[in-house]
């Protein structure tokens, strides 16, 4: 058993990490952080969680970290890495659900977050964790960023492409779709229920943060140069995310190809599933799980391809995958404490 | 290790059943049927259960019932009845999730779902399995008839007062109101998803099957002669229910009374929360969970109350508190393969 | 033509009677404030009216009231009566949308409101305006007081019955149910769309400040001394109100007669419909119009009845029937710029 | 005065044109037709018109023909050209909002529709109303093909664009999304509530049937040869489409020029719209109105650019562009009947 934290547990990918942390067989939740919440109990904050047995909140200084092995920061950029730096050398494992760490370029991370990194030498010591892609590096990992739900999303839908030349990098568009969720808990008008529900609309259009950091991906996991066309929405559901890929295949491969290609590549992945021909991935199958799925069609025009994925946004987008990656840290099977199928209707 | 069949999983109760049968560390999933899905794969139904390993989905009679240790029966009324009769000698436990045994005077039965009932000698061996209130009964029970998601939701909130003698029988007004996935998984124009989003209404006003048997559980569990007021509604969301309990006070009482014997009935109660003073229960925070939250308020007027319950009418509704029933019929924890918070949003 | 003035028109009652009067064949909308939104466009503030031709926003200093005939008042009770005395002498009608002039005596205004009433002169002059029951005051008023959603909703279902001494009027329970658009515009972690969706919860149980409305309301148009027993609730939708009345029949009348009764009293109303036995009234069904329907059902048990009433909490529980209630004040056509059906789906 | 029938008027755009003739200041709703409903009165098929004075729902063979001036068909394609053909001689205009006549090529239609096309010399003598491109067409056409809901949502953004030599037309990727109500009015397991509120998906990837019609289109009005990769996508929303059109600005221009180009294009348009720079179109915003809201973006990459645009697909989708392009056969101010701005929320 190793004790957990839990860093900005006021907010859904905190409050998803509790959840899961919950269920897991080896984790003890032992502190949970939120600053503007701290001394309530977390029922008060998140009514779900009535008749549970849970640590109170606190601020960060009340934590005694030589109780904790794991921590899960679930913060806003810049303060999660003032935070884990503070905290790095007391604690064994962090697990970085923010933005901090997932560019390994400083110079980049300041162009897409408009702050300098203050922690470089931090970021050398960082894993990316797209689990799939990054089990050997992950396993005695010290610290953790977990990927952007954009990213993982869509890289999952990718990456087996491109590394296997099939796919042309220099074309890809990603237009995607997320739940509500995505932008937090906060009082904001624009996220109100009547400004959101049935109705959809793009945001960010031309220019997301993630869009940067998919580039990374496919240099690092294909080794490829792209330069991905990203635009996301933002749909009336609570959980969900849907990446719908528009590709050119390269010469001398077909749809049929690329599908065998991608069964084989996941064949064994217990979260990703390859759906057959003419089966389409719904957001609405992998609620509450951390399961991803995805579709591969041919488009009617020819050596193009449209390729559809599927998670939920607070769990394999986020706090699912962050608990997979720690399972791998500590060379555990990855699928403890995941054991969820979707949550459907 | 006990064996267990789902019969009708291809509607939303026998899925949850199968989604909680999968978590329960003494269930093996060994069968499940679906009249009109047999020979599919359970993933081609619920595309949910992408990935899993899981028995196919078979017609009655290709079940081996020497391998079945319990069914959970998920059958239309009438059709759960008969298929029970015919493996009732073959199977260790009927879990029944139908309103085929929730009556326990067969005249009632026929003259609330318009058929004689078949099997009176089966009916006088039933259960009938609100669960906190019927414990003593289930252990060792071979056939539990599991109580209609309305009667569980509002007896959860009545009788404790009633028993008590705090409660007006006479009077009692239950407001309902249910999600959607309370209406089965069918082809429907009522209940197309734009005949009913961003709408809500009453229905079957005046005369709802689950009336009877509340009064029944009123008599038998509070042994209060009733004659509940009952007026279900119809909510834009998928699950969830809550039962909005207008009472009168007896003389001698109030709120406050009232809110500690309820607390005091409930208080070990792993399912089962009353809030604190002015907390009010919300259907979203027990999504997906076997939970029930209840909050008690005093009306503007005197020697009122209102008594507010919410459950998840798929899961503490029908299969979780189907799941716990079995438990105790084998004197296991109750709560084993029940340990899901809420999952919200 | 009469030029019209919107104060408060950033909100949702107040766009509402933006949208009434620019489709009114005699209103010319002249001039809109928003204090905390002056010198933006209108279609900045809603951009459902891109394109359309308007006046901008400004403060209420800003207006030149010698242009201006009628007043529709969108603002919060308070900040309402401070306004309306301001401007009172410099305009012909003031249409009052707010809580401040809807109780007749002041002191019931202070203890439900919880502030004195600064302009009680002014409470003397004007007419509560429940248009089908206020047309003679109506006529040439100059400060009409609209009443609140859930009165509206709620005495359109009950005062035929209780001035025709066939409703018991003191135990009459109304079970009311809101969309969020109710809440206003403003931007609350209550009210954020993640926290609304899939779910539905009562509030401000037991005492709500509609009630004492509703009291009054029943005494003045009914002649009777009720007490109500009213508890709403917020459900995931947009638009929309349901009253859900649950009523003792007083002796010697029984659910035809009443039925009977409330289609005479509403024959040739515009606006209230009588819907025939068994047909159910649906929110869904008068989204964005000026319409209630209204069900009568008797319940099981002996001499209660279910009355349902629905309308759109924006339109005809708000700016829907101040426009009617100014068309009644000028002598018109009551119906003129209110001739919508319902938007459905 | 104009005479009006509708045919298929149970389902969701015969119900949308029901409800705009009836605003209509020069339309007379004469008749109504629903081959499975004939003999209801149409509020018991659609309840928001409980209170109206309408015709009462009937065959096709009961049609007095002579008595009408105008068809409005809203009929499944193949149906619609049988009828078409039986009532043409007796009417003055049709305006058919069907599949039927939208390709000029029979070939084409037979390829996409799977039936060949029985009325070639109809099909000759048809107007293809993609309103805001065939004005002069439009002026004195008996019979008029009202495009698809996903053309007309991506021509408006897309035409002016390539007809000005700005936009590559080879490169064309249209990501759009559908509210339900574009699936008609049906029972359908795969449009129930549960199977689609909070989830989304693509669907028909690859080769939809509007994919050919956009391509014509682009043809006839852009001159262009196009071959536009179209995906769609199903929402959990009534109403409300977004096409969102990934496209390659030509040589020698920008998105600052584009935007200036849209509009100065659609200037003196009634109902189409450019926002301004950053704005972002919504399909809330043009919920039951027929507008259409376009937003012009530059993306990340060099050389591309992101065009959204949203309407009802109800409103300016089908029945609203089927009055309007009424309206402009017979020399009419083409708003007239159309004045609506957004229901919001």
């Amino acid at each position: 058993m190793k004790n957990a934290a839990v860093l900005g547990a006021s907010g859904y990918t905190g409050e998803e990490a509790v959840r899961l942390i919950l269920g897991h067989p080896k984790l003890n939740l032992k502190a949970m952080t939120a600053h503007s919440r701290a001394g309530e109990s977390y029922s008060d904050v998140f009514r779900n969680f009535a008749g549970q047995d849970l640590p109170p909140l606190t601020t960060l200084d009340e934590v005694d970290w030589t109780e904790i092995d794991v921590v899960f920061a679930c913060l806003p950029h810049g303060a999660s890495q003032e935070t884990i730096a503070k905290i790095y050398d007391q604690v064994e494992t962090v697990i970085d659900l923010s933005a901090d760490f997932r560019l390994s370029d400083p110079g980049l991370y300041e162009l897409t977050y408009g702050r300098p990194h203050e922690f470089r030498s931090l970021l050398g010591e960082r894993v990316y964790g797209l689990t799939e892609f990054a089990r050997d590096n992950l396993r005695g990992a010290k610290l953790v960023a977990c990927p952007g739900c954009y990213p993982t999303c869509s890289m999952l839908a990718l990456l087996p492409g491109l590394a296997g030349g099939m796919i042309e990098p220099k074309s890809i568009i990603i237009d995607a779709k997320s739940g509500v969720t995505g932008a937090g808990r906060k009082a904001s008008l624009a996220f109100a229920y009547s400004e959101i529900t049935d109705g959809a609309q793009a945001y960010a259009i031309g220019m997301h943060r993630h869009a940067p950091e998919m580039d990374q991906a496919i240099r690092d996991f294909a080794g490829q140069a792209a330069n991905v066309r990203f635009t996301p929405h933002l749909l009336p559901m609570n959980r969900g995310m849907i990446a719908t890929c528009h590709v050119n295949l390269t010469e001398g491969t077909d749809v049929a190809a690329l599908r065998k290609h991608y069964k084989s590549t996941y064949d064994d992945e217990p979260f990703v599933h390859i759906l057959e021909k003419g089966q389409v991935p719904q957001t609405r199958h992998v609620r509450g799980s951390n399961h991803c799925q995805i579709g591969i069609f041919a488009d009617r025009t020819p050596n193009s391809a449209v390729i559809v994925s599927v998670i939920d946004n607070l769990t394999k987008g986020s706090s699912g995958q962050a608990i997979q990656n720690y399972n791998l840290t500590q060379g555990w099977d990855e699928t403890l404490g995941l054991g969820y199928v979707g949550v459907f209707p």
